[in-house]
């Protein structure tokens, strides 16, 4: 049941009633498991029975209105959270449900764990305390106007003061502006500052350091701090509920101790020293990053292609016989050509997320013990698979190493062991011969992995060609990304299909993953084309696949992902499909409704009309 | 020059300098010509110099606000031209540049062609004087809630009524709700309603008819006219200035003669009768409206990638060497990749544009002379590039027409005229051996024609195997999307060939754009070479060709399109690259910056760090 009320009417009726699997069970098979489904449920239902977290006008509100009203759900939602004594999973899934992105995201999401990840135990146990009552307000500001991805290019200074005992943090110039970070620009009381640490005269690069930016007494920046917002960001509402903002030092003192000194310290004499925490440690905090970026896009795309299908499912266009209705969009092979793999790739991106959320568990446990083998890789798939191109290098990096390390024998593992198997992938004839044949998650597998590797080895050649190992990776860069795109992309079938080979309950509910793994894979296949052409891993004729296995499903497959109508936010998307009435009732909101000869009628309109404009040569 | 004022400082003054051509005959070969260089020149000056027209602060005002905004700038630009006795060029020029959309874009681009095209010689003389003096504004009320693209599926009725010699305009549904037309909402008192025509008890599909919306003398709905805007769209600013809106009638009487009679009429009896101009003369309206659609694609492109070459040769970031200075984005491949081929394609689209607009005079000349031969293909050529999916259909008809009756004989021609070389492509293989054979037109010209051919052929087999032709249309729709494309793609690519084989003046012009066209191709080649590849017309050994031509010209080809600063409205891709400081002095300008601590502090913030939060049940 994701409707928020009872519906009356259900304009979907017949597309659901034509589906051919337990939507219930396709809803444990999204969430995880019967009780993940549960306890998002209630949390959803909390916050869309409650009047404070409507949010049907957030396009209508001004910048001012709009950040107002986060701070409001911000305090609502605490106060329920407190009231009613909720679990952190509990809290968590209320605050994803209130979707409006605030300073509390920041706090929860980047702030805490920084203080946890980077923070020795004196540390945790002085601040957590304060984070977790929200005594203080916290944020993250590491990019800075001229810097953003590449954090040893920061200009912000954090010098040592052996006299007072202080860090001097300062920003000597424009670019060293902290720039972006959410919350900074109005709510944030404190923030973990990231600036190049300096003692003895010498620059030891990047350190975290706890920074007050505002008094806790009347909320005003504290001296030699100068805070602002960053302005509007792009889209009708969405991110500007944020206080994303700038920030500048005029030589503001913190205390020694509030440098995060878990990796290394500076002793009171101002000495630099490295702790023996290995500072493999830091990745650790980033794979957790990147698994939760894997997990958002897979809402995200969940939730726009659960508005689109439903809107093409009631919106019919074209195909009328002699005046009788016309077709419903959804039935379009184009339509459905669009469509259907990104409904499959929000369950393919689903399932890969669920393996990265195990994969940092794995390495997290590694870690204690000191194991550092499978850092490396999984540092890399998660770069990868958060898709940022500066870090997919990193992929590409790791890629060339293993096989540059088969000559030698040794048999890469993990992600990398399809390259173990480099004899028989560089020769392989794809054994495809008609549509159906695409259907066996062998052959697919096999040629994801006979294109991965081709490529990679063909890159790996080039690079080699090149006169310096930097400069083949810098001439070659765009294959690389290419090639590391093909691994990224082999992961995701693999666990696609591993996750579809499990037991998984429920009419039909397998059967459905099952196709929606070979819409994904083929839809992969058909896009690059040319890759798996001209690696000859198969030939011009294995082709194309037929969408109809999606058709009868494809709205009871998104209301799987059991999106509220509050959630989605959308006319188009509601769970009943009564869109035209809604579409209607919705425009006559608009502030430019509120009279009916607009404002500005009488001083540019009427003077047009009647030929009455007063010409000057200047206004 | 395209700075609004004297720069003091030119960030880019290097990038400029290793230019390797003519950046002002390049101004000539991309606006046409010298006269149009300066007479946009000079009307993009007039506008950038006018504070009535500034727009920096757009995306900070309401929406009410920003539609007041509208129809102040339209009031004063409109003065400016009658002030300034401005030629319809000229004025035209000025409205691009205020860059604002409003009502008068509607009343100019759609209204005012309506009538010329579609009303008798009687009614252009009523008309058009009232519009051209702006003692009416005119809107195109075509759309319905639940009807777009599918014209003939409106729902809106003209009965006529020979008792008074009327007809009666009538929304019989919800979904008949005339929803989406510009200027309709707030600012037009008369539109041409499009209707379905009923007279003598029988449906005569869809005519248009002039309709009265708002009194004259206040601007209030006339009875039985319902009116409002449909709302906010998305993004910040842009189309909000527009009232885009939503009307219903009920029962309004009109007199007989505003149904626009040019193509058939209704007589005194109620009658139906054609009249002697050939119906196709509604097509030429398409054509026209769709090449302009094509050029507005190519101006908004240039735009967009004259602020992303800009930043990116501002912009560093990683690269850094002993910490010197980070590397240009623009000098990475990765970065190059995206953005040439996009700078390319903005002047492919340009000279596409010109043939367009070349074709559009042509046909309309020979529709005069009652000559339909080019008309069809003109339709489904301008279709395709206008590349509106539900229109696409035009253009794979004719191909599978054309291929159909290629065994009869019957040698194409136009844009069709490659497949009489049916024998020839069907069986070539490409003479290409290394990438700079890659630079040779011919080469890829036929490489374009091959791959066009070989899917239209693929598809017609196809077609012809189903049990019926429209049974196959629909079924092999995905393949015949992608066949028409690849012929829209071989259209550009001759388009731009045939332009570099012109004379072009100014040293290195021509050698930029002949590199502009490869890389245009290339691109093409690349990002479908499972087609070229497929069709077995290249082999996988050809490939990848460099942007290194393109590199240190990249600033000046942007320059090219001469865009004043006012109209790019772009911090990051300001003229002088003077980014970070404008940036930064931009963002205090945002409301959220009035007071440094925000509205809802003591409210909302407060509490909560207090640990004051009221807990109640219930707010």
């Amino acid at each position: 049941m994701a409707m928020d009320a009872a519906a009356e009417v259900d304009h979907l009726a017949a597309e659901r009633a034509a589906a051919r699997f337990d939507v219930e069970e396709m809803k444990v098979a999204w969430a995880g498991s019967r009780h993940a489904v549960d306890v998002a449920d209630r949390m959803a239902r909390l916050v869309a029975s409650d009047p404070v977290f409507r949010k049907d006008n957030r396009t209508m509100l001004s910048r001012k209105d709009l950040f107002k009203d986060t701070l409001r759900k911000a305090a609502h939602a605490w106060r329920r959270i407190v009231e009613l004594r909720l679990t952190e999973e509990e809290a968590n899934l209320l605050r994803l449900y209130v979707d409006q992105p605030g300073y509390v995201d920041l706090h929860w999401g980047m702030f805490v764990p920084a203080i946890k990840g980077q923070g020795t135990e004196e540390q945790q146990q002085k601040w957590l305390p304060l984070a977790y009552k929200f005594q203080i307000i916290g944020c993250y500001a590491q990019t800075e106007l001229g810097h953003g991805s590449n954090v040893q290019g920061l200009e912000t200074t954090a010098t040592f003061d052996p006299k007072t005992d202080e860090f001097v943090i300062h920003s000597p110039t424009l670019t060293s502006s902290k720039w972006w970070p959410g919350g900074l620009g109005k709510a944030s009381t404190h923030a973990v500052v990231y600036a190049r640490l300096i003692t003895e005269g010498k620059d030891y690069g990047i350190h975290g350091f706890i920074v007050q930016l505002r008094s806790l007494v009347d909320h005003s920046p504290l001296p030699g701090v100068t805070l602002g917002d960053i302005g509007g960001k792009f889209g009708s509402g969405a991110y500007n509920s944020m206080d994303n903002g700038v920030l500048q030092f005029d030589h503001v003192r913190i205390p020694r101790d509030q440098m995060l000194m878990r990796l290394s310290q500076v002793t009171r004499e101002g000495k630099y020293v490295h702790s023996d925490v290995p500072k493999q440690l830091l990745y650790g905090t980033m794979v957790f990053v990147r698994q939760s970026i894997v997990a958002d896009a897979s809402k995200a795309l969940s939730r726009a292609v659960c508005i689109a299908v439903r809107y093409s499912a009631i919106r019919k266009q074209f195909g009328s016989q002699d005046g009788g209705p016309e077709t419903q969009v959804l039935n379009y092979k184009t339509q459905q050509s669009r469509l259907f793999p990104l409904l499959a790739s929000a369950y393919a991106f689903r399932f890969v997320g669920d393996w990265l959320n195990w994969l940092y568990t794995d390495v997290t446990q590694k870690l204690e013990a000191k194991d550092f083998s499978t850092l490396q890789e999984a540092h890399a798939c998660t770069a990868g698979l958060k898709a940022v191109t500066t870090s997919v290098t990193a992929v590409a990096r790791i890629l060339m190493k293993t096989v540059s390390q088969l000559a030698s024998g040794k048999q890469p593992v993990g992600t990398m062991a399809y390259m173990g198997k480099v004899q028989y992938l560089m020769q392989c004839k794809c054994a495809v011969n008609t549509a159906e044949d695409w259907l066996n998650p062998v052959a697919i597998q096999e040629a994801f992995e006979a294109r991965a590797l081709r490529m990679v080895v063909n890159c790996a050649q080039n690079v080699s060609q090149a006169s310096s190992q930097e400069e083949g990776f810098y001439e070659r860069s765009p294959d690389l990304l290419e090639a590391a795109v093909a691994h990224i992309q082999l992961i995701i079938v693999t666990k696609f299909i591993e996750k579809v080979q499990q037991d998984i309950p429920g009419d039909g509910v397998k059967e459905q993953l099952q196709n929606l793994c070979n819409v994904y894979a083929l839809y992969i296949l058909h896009k690059h084309l040319g890759d798996f052409l001209a690696t000859g891993c198969i030939t011009p004729k294995q082709g194309a696949l037929a969408n109809e296995q999606v058709r009868p499903n494809a709205v009871a497959l998104v209301d799987a992902f059991n999106h509220t109508d509050h959630y989605l936010g959308s006319v188009l998307g509601r769970y009943d499909g009564n869109v035209y009435p809604a579409l209607y009732e919705e425009a006559w909101k608009d502030p430019l409704n509120e009279t009916v000869v607009p404002e500005g009628y009488h001083e540019y309109l009427r003077p047009l009309l009647k030929q009455q404009l007063k010409l000057s040569s200047r206004l």
